[in-house]
Formats: structure tokens, C-alpha cells, sequence
């Protein structure tokens, strides 16, 4: 039996938890999104401190503007949050980083 | 104390994986990507079943041709490769996914 890496682990974890929020669908709706915002990233809503944060996330996800966010889409999502992760932890985090 | 989410340990493995590789660097070289492939893809690469498999990845990713693979292009390599897993279980492992 072939044991997975932590990152394919992970890449399992964005996978299932995209079909998680979805169900039977091949997209998350607004309210998919939202409970998946508000399960997954509770800090990061709490911080952004605006009760409109979801919908302007769901504004920028939702390019079609069919009301539906695929998985290229949710993936753009993880992407801008690991990616401003990433910003912080270089900058503050490990100050000999070059 | 803040309990992180699956999601946000997912990302952590993520971002942790690519200082593993870069070391203090904010770049991954191509002997860094190879090392990474090879201890966190290692189906994927025996699969390919192709020696030069790591030198046309490096060709996509580096997109500036300067040799180094950024956080950017780095969280591009698995996206595709998560967005593949997921086209093959929406076919394969959930037939009723519509």
C-alpha cells in the first residue's frame, strides 16, 4: 500500500472539502460558500470584520456571474489566502529570509 | 487557544513544504524541485515514466526563465495537479456527480 505525502495529504484535504460544500454538485453556491467561509476560515471572517465579506469573496470567485463557483475558482480562493500566508510568514516570521 | 481548521492545516502543509525545499531562500532551484518531487510525488513521477519528467515541469514553472520557481508558480504545480485528482474523481469515484 502506497502512503500518501503530507502534500498530497493536503491536496486530499482541499479536494474532499470542496465536495464536502458542494454535495451532489459540481460547484459551490452562495451559501455553500458561506458555510464553508464560516466553518474553514471563522479567524479570517472574524477579522475581516464585514458582514458583506462573503459576498464580495463571491463577487470576485463567481466570474460567470452564474452564481456558482467551480473548483478552478475555489482553488483561486486557497490560492490568495496561502499566498498572503506566505507574504506574512517571510516578512514576519523568518526576518533572514532573502 | 485557536484550533486551526482542515483546511487552514492543509494550507500550513502547504506553505511549509515549499520552505522545506527552498531552505532560506524565497525560491525553489531545479535540484530543490527535484528533491521535492521526488519525496512528495514519487507515484506521480514513476508514473511519467519519463527521466526528463522534472526538467518540463521546471520549463513550465519558470515562467521568467531565471532558473527559480516562486511561491506563485510553486502553488500553480499543485493546483494542477489537485485540479487533475479532482477531474478524475468527479468521472470516476462519485458516477452520479452532476
Amino acid at each position: 500500500m502506497v502512503v500518501p505525502s503530507e502534500l498530497e495529504k493536503a491536496m486530499e484535504i482541499f479536494l474532499m472539502c470542496f465536495h464536502k460544500y458542494s454535495g451532489d454538485k459540481e460547484y459551490l453556491t452562495k451559501g455553500d460558500l458561506q458555510k464553508l467561509m464560516e466553518n474553514e476560515f471563522p479567524e479570517f471572517l472574524k477579522n475581516q470584520n464585514d458582514p458583506l465579506a462573503v459576498d464580495k469573496i463571491m463577487k470576485d470567485l463567481d466570474q460567470c456571474r452564474d452564481g456558482r463557483v467551480n473548483f478552478h475558482s475555489y482553488f483561486s480562493l486557497l490560492a490568495g489566502l496561502t499566498i498572503a500566508c506566505n507574504d506574512y510568514y517571510t516578512r514576519h516570521m523568518i526576518p533572514n529570509k532573502k
